[in-house]
């Protein structure tokens, strides 16, 4: 913990020292996936930019409890006629498959889970409880079944648009026009509960009837229920910070008394080939179709290691591109140091060294703790592999405790950090291209009769546990 | 949906066609695990049990929707007297742990996930309002802020025990001394609704003050939200048939006048070399132990292929016990028929067959036809094994519609119905090994000026994407 930590918080727009509400301990919410379609190369670069985070503060010696939600309780509406319960489109059908396929493209990418994932319909109760509270307080209303947050009544005593630096004024002026408002006061209320129509099929007994809880509630409930009324960490997408975080602000503010966040992250967006991604243009990319190159944008396959070394390779609050050209690139990066790191092992130490090798690695830590610069990290790792590169070619030396140091630290935050892997060889692929070299070396030895090579590979294959049978159909070959 | 399947039905006693509630869809409702713990090889066989009855009903075809819950609302007991919320144990967290642990263990088995995986806590409300519909019937009655399932006034017009076969009266004789029940008004009530005491950190509000749902009470709201108050299958471990599943059939019974479940499947348990396992005496073995090799009890660590093949070769409802012979002999077994499906796409059809094909095949769907009796499928793609074998060594022919229908067959069962994997080469070893050699070879043929091989080598290699390099250190070789 002697690591100061300056964050950019949006509630400041600026970059501060980061202090914990408790000392060592940090809780930390960030918005989760809405699982009703498959999980956007974009919502993934948010997740991987705080799972760096998230790796980072335990690296830095925190003990953090990371909350990430799973929003299943959407606003999907469609028939309840069928014959039975069976024929019925089930939500949590739906809900399933896209919770799945989340996870395992967080799997690849080598995202930790978080700490607690909760699911928004499995906190209902709790939903219900904090607009009871928020109605005790004044501060919403209910009208027609539903419950609405009175913006306006907020604003005398607090500050609404304080996070996203909206102004009150402006946001009135901009919407006084739409129509279908009247159950509201004010256009700008939102809701907090939401009468069922007949036809929506998630639905809950609440005090005011049959329904669920608005958009923007699940996150303020799930958040305080596992990390207190206020908390050190709230993060999500940059497209979020406006309504939907300054509604949990002052949603917390309403039903508490308190500030729920005490520093809110931002991570930007991604743009695909310079465009926004957009499914009607074509212009958009699966995680699973860039891994599997089945697409018609990519000139061929990118492995999650390459693509998140990649994410790495950018600020986590900039606009990043994915390109062809950028995305290899950045695998020759990514093959570079994970050779350097390969090859730290096979290093000899010798007397002195020729490089300032504490530096290096004070250089890892310093662009962390200014807001996880891991481009700069990058930049300084890729320092420390050209000086291995250096010392394995006998142009340059390396003490024995600053080989140990070098050692520790750039594997740690390879892989503790910025959470790489090193790729291992693909689906044997390349073991049958070897194996088949050396079952023609084995036949072509055996008509020479060279018995030493022929037994050499013998002997070598039945050591690594691979058994070859020849028969009259040809030489085949398994793994015992 | 030409096949009549028979079901061996606890609640029958006895082996009965199964006949849907509705026209070709199926509703199965399977208890899942109590994630507060690693999951025991126990559990993964009762849920390995189910997923092949899952994907035999969906392959006989069948629209099947399979819930299996996570039983997360436990019972956990602690102290809340941490300094701060961050401080205190939190449930939630443990859950994740284990749930992802759980999930990792049910992937490595090749076990589908089920269509819907609810979660105990996200059915709060839904568990409420049956307690409400129960006392409401006059079947329940409220002690000092719990709830409690009245069984002898619900045996007056229903049969308590008519699942598990027991009686009334025999389980009145056996509980009437135990201590501690005072609020019951019989010890064999049940608590449909616990009053939270101050150490219970899991509480939700209700109409009879704080507290958490019964044991029982869960599966009931989940099976029933998701299926319909009467629906097709209910399964899980033999040990959960009393009094869980006992109770669930009341209360089902006693909410909505109706039974819940057509047919009740139970599989059941595993013994480790003769022995019931036990955490006390050692003899216990963890999933992940038994794969990595990591344990005392087993010779050689063993696939997930390997187990779940061995599992299929006992009938679900068999005990079945675990030890390295059994295991050996089932890895024999299993790349046996993996060899000789995968032999299948080689062989070459002639005039006629020698066996009858089509007698075999129809063997496998009689086999599961019968109670899905696994074991004795098996026995039958043994025999296509050899039959297999025979062709391929010229002893025996196929004819072409015959080989069409066996390729189909023997493939849809290992794979959809037993779901079993072809085991891939592990993780880069047998690389290592067959690199080893191939760069051996090409060291001796550079020595020996022999160029042929050298280039043969050099050529394969860059084919097969393998870069080799030379320096003043050695070879090394890596994948481009």
């Amino acid at each position: 913990m002697n690591n100061q930590i300056y964050i950019h918080n949006t509630l400041k727009g600026e970059k501060e020292l980061f202090k914990p509400i408790h000392e060592g301990q940090i809780g930390m919410y960030v918005c989760g996936p809405t699982v009703y379609s498959d999980v956007h190369l974009g919502n993934c670069r948010t997740f991987i930019s705080f799972d760096m985070i998230y790796r980072y503060l335990i690296h830095a010696g925190y003990k953090v409890r990371y909350v990430r939600n799973i929003t299943d309780a959407g606003h999907l509406e469609a028939s309840l006629a069928g014959k039975n319960r069976l024929d019925q489109l089930e939500p949590m059908e739906i809900v399933q498959k896209y919770t799945v396929g989340f996870h395992d493209i967080m799997a690849l990418f080598n995202n930790h889970p978080p700490s607690i994932e909760p699911a928004a319909t499995g906190h209902i109760i709790e939903q219900i409880e904090i607009v009871k509270s928020i109605l005790d307080k004044g501060l919403a209303y209910e009208s027609n079944g539903s419950v609405y947050f009175d913006v306006e009544k907020f604003d005398k005593t607090e500050n609404y648009g304080e996070l996203s630096g909206r102004k009150i004024e402006d946001l009135i002026s901009g919407t006084r026009d739409l129509d279908g408002q009247d159950e509201k006061r004010s256009p700008l209320d939102f809701a907090l509960w939401k009468k069922a129509s007949p036809s929506h099929i998630m639905r809950w007994p609440s005090p005011w009837g049959e329904g669920f809880p608005g958009w923007h509630l699940e996150c303020t409930a799930m958040s305080t229920k596992y990390l207190g009324d206020n908390f050190d960490i709230h993060g999500g997408g940059m497209d979020l910070k406006f309504p939907h975080h300054e509604c949990e602000v002052a949603q917390g503010k309403a039903s508490t008394g308190k500030a729920p966040v005490n520093y809110w992250l931002h991570a930007n967006m991604l743009t695909l080939n310079g465009q926004k991604m957009s499914k009607s243009t074509g212009n958009t990319i699966l995680p699973g179709e860039l891994f599997s190159g089945d697409n018609d944008i990519m000139d061929k396959a990118y492995h999650p290691m390459v693509v998140r070394f990649f994410m790495m390779q950018a600020h986590y609050r900039s606009i990043l591109d994915f390109s062809s050209a950028a995305l290899s690139a950045s695998e020759k990066g990514f093959n570079k140091l994970m050779t350097a790191i390969s090859d730290l092992d096979k290093l000899q130490a010798g007397e002195s060294s020729s490089a300032n090798i504490k530096e290096i690695v004070g250089g890892f830590y310093s662009a962390m703790n200014d807001d996880f610069n891991t481009p700069v990290l990058v930049a300084r790792m890729f320092e420390a592999a050209t000086e291995i590169n250096k010392i394995k070619a006998g142009s340059a030396s390396i003490s024995k405790t600053d080989l140990d140091l070098l050692n520790k630290e750039l594997k740690a935050f390879a892989f503790d950090v910025l959470g790489l892997k090193p790729v291992k060889s693909g689906g044997g692929n390349e073991l049958d291209a070897a194996m088949d070299i050396v079952l023609e070396l084995r036949k072509n030895a055996r008509e020479q009769k060279d018995w030493t090579t022929s037994d050499l590979i013998r002997d070598k294959l039945s050591e690594a546990g691979i058994v070859v049978k020849d028969s009259a159909e040809g030489t085949n070959w398994s793994i015992n």
